[in-house]
């Protein structure tokens, strides 16, 4: 079927490079369509719409996979002569590993797959409620069997094993065999620095904060101010309200949401400067490379780096609350001067450790440990060296071994996340490898440049953030991960300076 | 180029129609993607991300195009059996219709079109500001020039006259033989109407309104509940704001907006009551032929129809009025009792005549002179009569002759509207075709239901919203304009019913 977005008859070889990058233009187009669709799905659409909704996004995104799979792809992929150009060479590059992967899996399969993970997410939302497994157990079998078999195909087309080949759709480059020792480097520290932690902690009580209701408007102007703080584009973003926390939007157009409880400021003022942090990513991506593959930011990992170094690194200290308190206080009606509202008192109770079963309420400390669990169950599922009979029992043994919590029921366990249900494995190692870079980064930056939490306790970000623009933001695709990290900070992604980080920040060591 | 969306090879004639549904459907997908993306551009979207968005409705029209102009349409369409279903023989003489105006014009007359009414809007906006003509004209010559190229093509492939083929895209078998003797009965009939109402109106002073400032918030709830009551589905569809009200978004997602000043309440409660009728035609339309193109509203005349039958006739009657005022004060923080505050008041306050040069902020009494002046000078145009460097006279002579008003500005006459510089010729008359079918509509609603305005006088609109759901909104495009609203009223669109209204409403006659 003829399509007009097409460049036919299918040119010479030496504009074969020139229409990949007016084809891959044009998916970038549609990919921005989708994002705002998505956007106002979760924060405008009326819930009437949603199979109107379903309906356009399913059909842009046949019509961007049908881009990428036209049949002349292959032969302008092979045609197009290495660029002398760096970037333009990096752009073939992500061209050709996008287009494997799109053709990696033949369409039935892919259909296959999506019609499972939407039983299974259906059903996932009552085995939850009901914490019964067993109901969930011959969905998640059909979804684990689809992902094991894009697993293997995807294998088969970038020579990689099945978990890599996964991986590789969320982390770009990343390996099994890299995050391996890494985690177990931190699984055997875990438990240790948990247990001080704890211990630290007992002889540091939190100072009661301040009492509600503090109303909406009140934290979402707050939100805005200290979004602009940190150096967010107002005039190429937005913040709005949404059940979960996300950043999405456009290529110009990023869009940040959070959610509001009167009772509790600090949870929706995290939420906005962790995806503050996903967005100046977003919008420090290199203009003249927008909807090109080499334009995208660099995987998962990276990316959540960013929101973590923003949230964790940075604003969940004592010197961005130093500048905050005052701030927070007068948006929300506080009084300056009490020690309920003061820099300590804010500080600490963002800072606080309480091991706990549900992963997206944990602490930065006890976080990592529902990561490794969960990275050694998918592991060993996709690797066939472990039942779906036999997870929760795993799950729950390996929670134990690192957190010392007894689940009592799957709810509180292996059945808390929609990651696996909805088919996304080989993503949860993301989170922590994130975690990681962004305590190398933060170390790094701050040798680069002294003043850099002095700056922060002032409100002044432009430090941090020039930094991160050269070493990170405008770096894209243009190299691996793994490179970017290393060049950024002297080494590949490792956990020493994020475990310094935790013992300094709750051990006081 | 292999489109993923298509279905090769071109079925046999047996499913030459199963195929066409198929791909209008995923052209209607298309279409409510790119309504919510044209809504979020007016109301959500930052300033800085409006090249990107040009980027993705650019890339997602021309995939519409795409799939409209695909080689093999027309043989589907020539090979497609007449269905016995009226519906379906309905669907499929649209489908020719939408496929003959698409492939009509060549792709390049679309493009130098295009770029022709972009330069041109730009320049509108200057000369308007400066009512400087003479610094419009070559750009406005260029825009007519490609509007008669498209016109005179798209006669020949419709087998109509150049301006007919132009109104044949807003209001699909509306001719310029059925609009003439029409529209010249009106203009012999307005000046003296427009006298007698001013005359009218001298000897029945309007009361003062009540004082504001009016909370935006509260005019919101009070917009959001006046639309729940006249039948608003909010499950789906919004209320936002915009610079200019609005209705659009996608199916089973009808979302509208307006403006609120904190001076009157009342510009932005009629905005939301006409966009609401808007709104209610395509929230009416039968689900079942959704992306259908039968099951589209049938034009633009008839959707006026539905906005001005629910401002014009419905809300501001004085039956309205004596449910809403109370409703109006209450929303407002005002007092019920005071005589401000009341039917009277209110009701003579949306009925007020007041002769200006301004078309968009001109009362229902005037209204259709200034139309009348702009399809005068457009049918002119369009047939060669008239040139361009005779519009400013010629409009401004004959805006004398209907209102009594001398335009010393061109920005107060024949600067005013977007509508000829961006390209939108033909679309003038379904301003006043649809004031006078609302009127008829609304009379034959009367006939057939007494109990019409009793019933809106008790805020009971399910009386005029079943009517309209049987005679006009299920019909949705399975007939002509011309025979939905003689079945509806007895008689085709003509100006009695109208005139019978305002010089009842206006003249006490």
């Amino acid at each position: 079927m003829h399509d007009p977005v097409a460049d036919t008859p299918t040119p010479a070889a030496h504009d074969a490079y020139d229409t990949l990058v007016r084809r891959f233009a044009r998916m970038g187009h549609i990919a921005n369509a989708l994002g705002i669709l998505g956007w106002d799905k979760d924060t405008m659409m009326p819930s009437g719409a949603a199979d109107s909704r379903a309906e356009s996004i399913a059909t842009l995104s046949v019509l961007h996979h049908g881009i990428m799979t036209t049949p002349d792809m292959a032969d302008l992929l092979a045609a197009a002569p290495e660029p002398g150009d760096a970037w333009q060479a990096a752009n073939l590059q992500e061209m050709r590993r996008l287009h494997a992967h799109a053709m990696a899996v033949p369409p039935d399969l892919v259909e296959a797959a999506s019609r499972a993970a939407s039983r299974c997410e259906m059903a996932w939302r009552t085995a939850r409620r009901d914490s019964d497994f067993a109901s969930l157990l011959p969905y998640l079998e059909d979804v684990l069997a689809r992902t094991r078999e894009i697993a293997h195909a995807k294998a088969e087309a970038l020579g990689l094993s099945p978990y890599d080949a996964l991986l590789d759709q969320y982390d770009p480059g990343t390996r099994q065999a890299d995050i391996d020792p890494v985690f177990r480097r931190l699984s055997t520290q875990l438990p240790g620095l948990i247990a001080d932690a704890l211990e630290h902690q007992r002889a540091h009580p939190a100072p009661a904060l301040p009492r509600g209701p503090f109303a909406t408007a009140a934290q979402a102007a707050l939100g805005q101010e200290i979004m602009r703080t940190v150096g967010f584009d107002m005039a190429r973003g937005r913040l709005d309200v949404s059940l979960h926390p996300f950043c999405g939007g456009a290529e110009d157009d990023v869009r940040i949401t959070t959610r509001y409880e009167e009772g509790d400021f600090l949870n929706a003022l995290m939420g906005v400067v962790h995806e503050s942090g996903h967005a100046l990513y977003e919008q420090g991506l290199p203009r003249a490379w927008h909807s090109q593959p080499v334009g995208a930011a660099r995987g998962m990992s990276l990316h959540e780096s960013q929101s973590l170094l923003m949230e964790m690194q940075v604003c969940r200290s004592a010197e961005f609350m130093t500048w905050a308190a005052p701030v927070i206080a007068t948006a929300l009606g506080g009084d300056i001067q009490s020690p309920e509202w003061s820099a300590d008192t804010l500080h600490r109770q963002v800072t606080r450790v309480r091991p706990g079963f549900i992963r997206v309420d944990a602490d930065e400390v006890t976080y990592p440990a529902h990561i490794l669990v969960r990275y050694e169950m998918e592991t060993a599922l996709i690797n066939g060296q472990m039942t779906l009979h036999d997870l929760p029992g795993a799950f729950n043994a390996r929670l134990y071994d690192l957190l010392g919590l007894r689940v009592t029921e799957d709810r509180l366990g292996c059945l808390q996340d929609i990651h696996w249900p909805s088919g996304s494995w080989g993503y949860f190692p993301t989170y922590t490898l994130g975690a990681m870079i962004a305590a190398q980064l933060r170390e790094a930056a701050q040798k680069a440049c002294p003043t850099l939490m002095e700056d922060i306790a002032r409100g002044d970000f432009s430090t941090l953030l020039t930094w991160l623009r050269t070493h990170v933001h405008h770096r894209a695709s243009s190299a691996a991960m793994r490179d970017i990290v290393r060049d950024a900070t002297g080494a590949p992604p490792g956990p020493d300076a994020y475990l310094r980080h935790l013992r300094h920040r709750y051990c006081g060591q």
